[in-house]
């Protein structure tokens, strides 16, 4: 009879072991994604790109970044030498909170794979006192909300990497005008790919759209209760605006 | 003496897997209601009312709506119509996002009662080349705050579901004035019960507030350190000041 | 052989043990501080107090308020009195709302010290049907961003505690204006100790800055997947600013 217990007790125990790793990757996968916010907010791109796997990517703004180059690129060639005067860190003056929020992380069955959805409502600009000549260093703020969808791999060492950063900006607003006035590709988009541009992406993304357009980046999850897809209809009145304008 | 050890074992494991199933259930919990805030900033109003328990409830703005059939009433009957000509998924020019912050979660003894406090602090409004005639059609734009103080049930099939959505609304503020110069009852409550509204409540909550009156929303839990009902004092000179008013 | 087999299960067991707890940890940690964040928002300060180590402290603003009486000067004696009159509770037209985000929890290896990065996004202000006299009840609305890096400890009671609340605001910006136009040292750094200051520090901390200043206030943790510290470079030209400012 305690063979059949302790036997009983190795499976429940394996059983119990699968259960708490979900929990402890789910955590880390918060935990890496909370950093990369951190990270991010201070200008600190060389530590950014370090969180990435090898085949990386980050899809943002329409652009695609291929490969830990690409996202050095990204990060580092375009980000550094816009934002902070090529200084790996914060600098006065310019500001760009990243909040992440609200994820909701997904655990693959292969135990090696993790996707998530999540947001951030940022805080972006630059003061008055630290502008410069050129149009990107004038004195300007605005408030930017947006969704995440990305997914991570954990490595042979354990760790997890960001695989795939999805970040999909939904609205700007400037501070002093709000989100009911902002312009049309209020950020424009890229639209010249690398090498031509030496910081551009690898590959554009054709169905992109910003606020007020306004639709419903994909769940990577099923609805839990339904297990059916959540998917959004399209109202037809902006459908018929848009034909409109051409 | 391996038969003590085995039962030894097995009480631990028996042990363990309480507190592991505590603590999936609080993670499980804290996705729902994140999911929730998707969803709703997506207006997938359908995918939201299958979020609840049939005896479900919603607590808001001053109005009880309650079983499946007095949610659906709100969600779809009420906010489909006026804030989304009726589709079932986002539009252009509205914005009415909800990041849901600051999860505590309380799993009961009974392990199938869970309760949540948190917050969101939300963006709201309709841009101004999206308005139409009608008065809830116009251009605007608002700051909120608010907490909820949720109650989920888990069911037969393992599964959580909201049991009680009580969401109180704190603060609002015009994006162009802020929240030192909203005006009382910045939104209306409802005052007519359903079926008189069509998509009103089933019951008014009498106990009701909005900024700049400030009170607290009562703490689902005890304080962790001295096991004490978490109270707060109120200030007389603004309880004087309202009678005053009348 | 059982008896290996039994061995080896409470070996593992153990290890499992570990591993849970480790995760109970970080949950019960983060709903301390999310609870924290409740209490400061409601201005229940007694309340507050009672989440502290006897030997905890508070820095904030450029000054540390030491041991519980320390906590206590800066709660009770400082803030109740200018914020709310000398009330344990919210007041109407007063909001300062603490939402508590990105928390990324460690537990030292003694199982006994928790360290967390976090940060809030604050409402804060006075609205204007509800001012008084004194300039600091005058109508007056701002954000604030700004991170913590804190120190909790596990007592004999197997309950977590604040050891030392950290929290570095990194900027403010008045709800008209906006960050990019926030002056310097918006809010004056405490300069008088106790018991000069009855309400003041009991010692000042050199190291403080304020928006539009912008530094890395550093890292509790490594680098996830480089175990490196976590620098910042800081840009020559903003330092030549400062020197040349004197």
């Amino acid at each position: 009879m305690s063979e059949d217990r302790v036997a009983a007790l190795e499976s429940k125990l394996a059983d119990m072991e699968k259960r708490l790793t979900v929990r402890e990757d789910e955590l880390d996968v918060q935990k890496l994604q909370f950093l990369y916010g951190y990270l991010i907010d201070k200008c600190m791109y060389d530590q950014v790109v370090d969180l990435f796997t090898d085949d990386g990517e980050v899809r943002f703004f329409g652009g695609v970044w291929k490969g830990k180059e690409g996202v050095r690129r990204l990060y580092v060639d375009r980000f550094r030498k816009r934002f902070t005067h090529n200084t790996n860190g914060p600098i006065d003056g310019f500001l760009l909170d990243h909040p992440q929020i609200q994820p909701i992380v997904t655990i693959e069955d292969d135990g090696k794979t993790a996707r998530m959805r999540a947001r951030s409502t940022m805080q972006a600009g630059r003061h008055k006192d630290y502008v410069g000549d050129e149009p990107h260093l004038q004195a300007r703020q605005w408030w930017e909300g947006g969704l995440y969808e990305n997914t991570y791999r954990k490595g042979e060492d354990g760790k997890w990497r960001i695989h795939v950063l999805n970040y999909f900006p939904h609205w700007h607003a400037d501070f002093e005008t709000g989100w009911a006035n902002t312009d049309p590709e209020y950020v424009p988009f890229p639209k010249t790919l690398y090498p031509e541009d030496p910081s551009g992406p690898d590959a554009l993304i054709d169905d992109h759209w910003l606020w007020p357009t306004h639709k419903l980046l994909p769940f990577h999850m099923k609805h839990p209760i339904t297990g059916e897809e959540m998917t959004a209809e399209r109202w037809e009145g902006d459908v018929a605006r848009e034909k409109a304008r051409g």
